[in-house]
């Protein structure tokens, strides 16, 4: 097929398919002439997973280069293409934590017994968010860090098990990166909306939006 | 205070408070001359309050505004200024939802007995990550929403539960912009954290980035 029957059936512009193909990020089409090449399907599967790891997994393009290599690679055991996948996946926070806050990180972890790569970035993103914490408002305690601890055990122990590694390695990548970076998504959404519910609970239901009509303070203000 | 010291002691840049001095986001001093206002402890307060809601809420700069009015009216019942202090905060996903995944937002969300304001921007954030799937993977069961249903109501119940309203009304929307925003990224860091745990378990630990030495893979390739 032509690049633009290639760009229709991945869902992406033609301008974007040239570009990948620059970066390397795609293979080369079988040259035709000295300025057309045509692509089979095995170029509609590669774009539609570099499409997931774009635009779903937020994959930087620096990193891009190195999942594919690692999906293409037959002698890399598959654990190690996962955790290339998964370790490339969008960041969590800037990045910027303490040592200490690293140090408690990691402790957390070891302590829940779970067994991660000392250089898993999620590490540094929960170490960002205690050092930013600890900025703001004070070391989080150790009971509400436990809370979050089992229910993100939960939710990761069905998400594992439900992964269908039957269908190839590049498509098991695609749903990692799906899987970690939209269902992400839903369970801050989720939890939004619970945290909206049980504030209404207990401080009681904020007017509705149809009549922004105001109420009056049920407390005096002690700021 | 000199807008100096006012600057230092809430931890932001000069230029910053002149920022929020033009914008109408910080009330100004009291003018001593021409050029020069002194400011006093109710305008560190309100400069920290407006760092928290722009640094760690990520609140945009059009909605701060209509959040800082909220904590100022004192005819405004509390439930509406946590209401509107917690839509104001970072939007989760862009926003593309089609209509029948905002349906089943609105839907999943009344199943579970949460009562929630129908103009909640979470709903369409947990609408564009149902979206975002049914294009890449299909419908998302039942089971699975359930199963971060769950995680997310017993986080935000501990959440809710814990929030602390004697300090005042500007501390109290402080400490759901921090909760809010922070713990997000703790729990999507611990939930990365336990999905690597848990696929080392099903699927084999990856060689560890010490030496990075590759391992053959177990099973034949099927893609």
């Amino acid at each position: 097929m032509r690049i633009s029957e290639l760009a229709t059936r991945a869902g992406v512009p033609v301008a974007t398919v040239k570009y990948y193909l620059r970066e390397g990020l795609l293979p080369p089409g079988e040259a035709t002439s000295a300025t057309q090449a045509v692509y089979d399907e095995r170029h509609v599967e590669r774009l539609k997973l570099v499409r997931v790891l774009r635009e779903v997994g937020r994959v930087p393009v620096a990193n891009l280069a190195a999942v594919l290599a690692a999906v293409d690679d037959p002698d890399l055991a598959l654990q190690d293409v996962l955790a290339t996948a998964h370790h490339a996946l969008m960041p969590i926070g800037d990045g910027q934590a303490e040592a200490p806050d690293r140090a408690t990180a990691a402790a957390f972890v070891a302590a829940r017994g779970w067994r991660v790569s000392p250089d898993a970035p999620a590490l540094v993103g929960l170490a960002s968010a205690l050092s930013a914490l600890a900025r703001v408002r004070g070391p989080v305690s150790g009971d509400v860090l436990a809370c979050y601890g089992d229910a993100a055990e939960t939710i990761a122990q069905m998400e594992i098990a439900t992964l269908e590694p039957t269908e190839g390695i590049a498509a098991l990548v695609a749903d990692v990166a799906i899987g970690t970076v939209v269902f992400e998504q839903v369970l801050i959404a989720l939890r939004r909306l619970a945290q909206e519910h049980f504030s209404g609970e207990r401080f009681g239901r904020p007017a509705p939006p149809a009549s922004p009509g105001k109420r009056r303070r049920t407390k005096a203000r002690s700021t």
